[in-house]
């Protein structure tokens, strides 16, 4: 995307020595970058050709800041149930950090220990936009936008089996909720969701 | 079903005039007998014809207690979060009563105002299956399973638009619900799941 | 739902008798209302029984303003591509002003004649967030997404026929965007749309 | 789940890092422990660090009982109508008995030669609750629930091609069952079907 | 269909008094007429114009036989599990008898009762195909193939709701049988197993 | 399946210990044994163990004949329209000669050429029942049924790509084919539709 | 559409008044207008205000030449199966026919007959570009690309029940048809067919 | 296909030694050749054994002419949004230039910069017939037909993931497009729309 932003690659579907052409070609640029959903087989010849770039694990993801975004007064939640969903959650989370934009992890906070959710209420209220990350029944981006009156953006993910399909019935789930103030995303498209995050924030 | 524990006739797809001969069949045999959703147009001659049926508006079921059952030392609870899934709701209890087991009905608790649901709790853990009713996103199961430990029977209704899929997201939502002690019965099905409840209640 | 910023009742699935009860108890209590998806048949005994109630014919919804909200600094855009899908374009717009929020209407740009949208594309640019409808592909959310700097809510739509599935196609088509800064609500809810998007632009 | 009832830990998606420091702290706490659905390469690392752990080879579970469960006065049955299904069956059929609920295994008995189900009527009445367990066209749970009267859950399960859809044909099947007195879980979800099964056996 | 063996004409999507034409013109041709689906309001036209036709009005069928078809040595069954399905199964017979094809009605012997199936195994033993009528979840097939040596014909019916998905279920449930011996028709398609069904006997 | 006809295995899911003790068990039996679906790690421990078994390459099955069935005076067509459904057609063909009647193969005469099939229509008019097979758009089935007077049998394959849907496409074509005299079997169900038309062939 | 070929306007989704209207802009102009998709409602208060507009009723179109377009050389076809599609035959003829082109209707040549369909060869082989159309199993447009080496553009229709599923079948059919030179429009999209064929003869 | 045009061989789903004999024999045959879809470990054993064989490696397909086509008057345009579609693009322009038909390659011109796409709008107006790949939403097609008056096949790709459903998506999406002039072919399939390109171009 030209976003005037920074530029980003996705670059799972992409052959390593296209993927490498196209990263030199940006940083040669003296452009700010983030490789999205980098391949562990990707991973080495990235890191070793272009020393510049900060690997972040858990997303996935590479990012090199050329020059840094503005700063930016408010800040983003990004909201996850289990352990399971963190990799998406975070590809959000880094997203939302790449364009200058600071994130609160609110973690482990799923319906099946709603106690655990309520606990970190003050703190949700107190930021500008929520992305909400989940998968199986998706439910809890409703719980949250039922809860705090900020722009909530629900993020489904393929984590799940059988009647899960894939993440299909979370983003089902999301987009039939009975709570308005909450958008989807598409399936585990946690960049998407900080990109929308970010620009909210920067309003 | 020959349950041995009282007839049951389903009056929606039948004509009027082979409705009104199954029911005096076994009304002649002197059975206990529900009939179940029955169409505004079967109504009419229905009650006129035998005027022993009680007719259940709400439910949308008459039911005839020759003899009542013996009675149960345990209570059902049936949960549901808004007024659209009343009519469910209703056939899942006037089911259990109709096998004689006593119903706690917790309506309006949805989990678009989560403090209602949290405010009943206690009645809730008191009772001996809860069935939850739910449309759109199917929720409410989720939330209520993972408070109360007793077994949840989820009933998705037909209630939503778009992508509710008549039903079939709230279905596939329960089904992959990240919280154990909940299995689910068909769209719209509130016979079934008050029958499963009053067969547990009875246990 | 209990917004705290005015009571809205969706019309569509109740019985008449039930909706006027709702409306009276809201009413009475001096609330701002407003009443979305308005049946044709339900239409005159509202508006007899309540002279107060403000119709949008185009929107198909009542609104009773009791006490203006604030005013609010920004404007929210609602683009649209043909007259079809009029009627969801005007239930997102008239929500926005319902919550005190002024709407840009941008009607009439769709695909099919691109140098509309292109010719308001200035417009559009000013505005806080845009809320982009469409029905059969889906492709103008992405488009605008793709020209303006600015959130983008894209609402599909059921117009259509065949493979457009009643409205899953453009749901789909939306969901899986090439350009980022977009998400989406469910298909026909021009209500969830604006209550977003006066969210973003009350931020 | 923090069931209070012991611990379970789903392996299958994690890391196998991740799940031995899981692993590692549940033990520590004295807890009971379930892990269900072990990944073969994850079976060595796994009982080499943990040799109190006790591996079910056919449910693909480990389990850990530092304080058995209080006894249960009642049985479940756990029901499977060919060879395929077996491994979900006996998840079931383990999770019933970590909870300290004692188990009839009641396999090979599928629609196919429906003799060898009729010869074991009675044994199946005489159990608390029965987990049904089949694939394919998903038959057996009605054909058990119409012969017998306990709650059924049934699990569909992915055994099976084509029009099989991986499970979803018998999940569809299960839940528009004819005969009552069914409920149904997730395709494959023999841990889901074991827990309700006991939350039912100790009511 | 030409088929050499009579004229069928489908009324069900055809204005009357295009259906009038068509049945004037076979009829003038001498030939055998079968005219199935017709629709309530197409019934009088069409006795009237015709009174040779013969009306079966449970299988929403019209026949007129001019000459006999050669008599058959074998029967056909048509096995159906209740009253619902009635009138696919009718339609499967009357097409049969039209063929010349004598046939055995097995009606109301339903999974939800299997003795009553079970107690008439050997007639249907003696039977040289069978068609089996079942909607919801389509298990009767199923059950019939396994106890019976016969080709069997399933006809999946659109009874049932919810996840009965219109007939896709049980139809899917019969593709997936776990019992060898038994192909399937379309939905509701009592005409096509009847045809095929007489196609097996006269061999 | 006890068919009273011959033991059948299907090999593909089964772990190779597992399927060896199967095939032991009835081979030591002296019955007649059909393995269909071998897969090729399979195929060497199998056929080293059991010299006995012939393999048949194509149809990805091995056989052992102990007691031939009784001859059968006619015949079964297996048609196809391209190479890439062969394996399927040649485990019809299989099947049928394992149970002791004989193949006529009508290969390659699919519907993109179809004079190879009008030459070869004499041929196919004197056989019992018709296998045809075909992936993609699956009319061949239609095409045969329309051009002959004998019961087919249609199978669909899961060779195509896209739209195709695994073989979804050409099994919802078949059986909404306007050709009566048309029944389908599962995907790839090469077994079934073999097992099904040598049962018509023996009537 | 502003093809500069002629306006054309879909009335099926538009109030009666809003199309009068809209029509009468277009006459206004002095241009060339189709309406397509006239409701029966619509048809008298169109043709009674603009005594102009030609009504054809098998395509349910109406039509005003003001300036004929310029002839074409080339003729297009246009087949299909039944009596049943005849109106999205027609819709596509009448679309041709309104920009210029002539079209060679060849009816009823389905493929349960496929000898009409042969007789009728040279003709199709003659002409520019055929629009085959067909509902149920959707076979027609491959067995007639597969003789005809011309561009076909197939259309699906509704026309069928159960697993047509509304026209996704043949749909999705002729989308995976084995034989190239073939492309498709929506299900019942005459017009957009007629269109394209046009577009292709004009060339 | 026996196309008279020369021959197509599919290699995906062939084993690489029967299609090494196909290709022999139509070499042998002096025809010319077009192998698509050649895998990865197809290609050396395929150019080893036939040197005369042209490797295009982005189309994944190889040629051989024998006798070049004759020449043809006009070009097609293939267009395409991303670099993750042009195998695809790739794949329809070595068909046109197979059949003699020159291609201009217009690639890189997707919706989320609209601007690239009107840089070439003239050189697009002056081709024969328009070949638009697209993955994702599929957008491209729609607004490329809205802008340029010749026949455009869109061609959707299974790039994308989570609600691009392996291209059902853009499939879906491109059905019911707005803007006439444009029909449809299979997933992936850029040799479908290639032939038929140039089918129109040598009209
Ligand atoms: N993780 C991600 N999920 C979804 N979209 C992404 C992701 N990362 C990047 N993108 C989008 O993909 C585009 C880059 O695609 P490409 O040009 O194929 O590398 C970016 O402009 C983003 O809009
Ligand atoms: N409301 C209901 N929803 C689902 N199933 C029902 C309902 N009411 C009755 N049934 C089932 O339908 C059976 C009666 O069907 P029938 O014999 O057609 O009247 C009963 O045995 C119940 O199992
Ligand atoms: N290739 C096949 N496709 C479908 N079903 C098969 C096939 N081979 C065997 N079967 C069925 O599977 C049963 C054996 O399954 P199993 O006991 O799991 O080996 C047989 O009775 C057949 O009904
Ligand atoms: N029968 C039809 N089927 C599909 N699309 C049509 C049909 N008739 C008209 N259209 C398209 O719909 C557009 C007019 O839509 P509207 O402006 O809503 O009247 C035309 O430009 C055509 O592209
Ligand atoms: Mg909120
Ligand atoms: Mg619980
Ligand atoms: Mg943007
Ligand atoms: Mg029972
Ligand atoms: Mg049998
Ligand atoms: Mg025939
Ligand atoms: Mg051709
Ligand atoms: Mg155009």
């Amino acid at each position: 995307v030209r976003t005037g932003r920074g530029e980003v690659v996705f670059a799972e579907g992409k052959k390593t020595e296209h993927l490498l052409e196209i990263v030199e070609v940006f940083l040669s640029r003296g452009e700010n970058l983030l490789v999205s959903r980098v391949r562990e087989d990707q991973l080495g010849p990235l890191l070793e050709r272009f020393p510049r770039l900060v690997y972040h694990a858990e997303a996935r993801c590479c990012t090199h800041v050329a020059s840094p975004p503005p700063p930016c007064a408010h800040r983003v939640g990004v909201v996850t149930g289990g352990t399971s969903d963190v990799p998406v959650a975070e590809e959000a989370a880094i997203t939302c950090e790449f364009y200058g934009v600071g994130v609160e992890r609110v973690y482990d906070v799923g319906v099946a220990g709603i106690n655990r959710l309520l606990a970190r209420l003050e703190e949700m209220r107190s930021l500008r936009a929520l992305v909400v990350v989940a998968g199986m029944e998706g439910a809890l981006p409703s719980v949250v936008a039922g809860l705090v009156d900020r722009p909530v953006i629900g993020v489904p993910t393929s984590v799940g089996y059988g009647a899960a399909l894939e993440g299909m019935t979370p983003l089902l789930a999301m987009l039939t909720s009975c709570v308005p103030g909450l958008a989807v995303v598409n399936i585990d498209n946690g960049f998407g969701a900080g990109y929308l995050a970010s620009l909210i924030a920067r309003l």
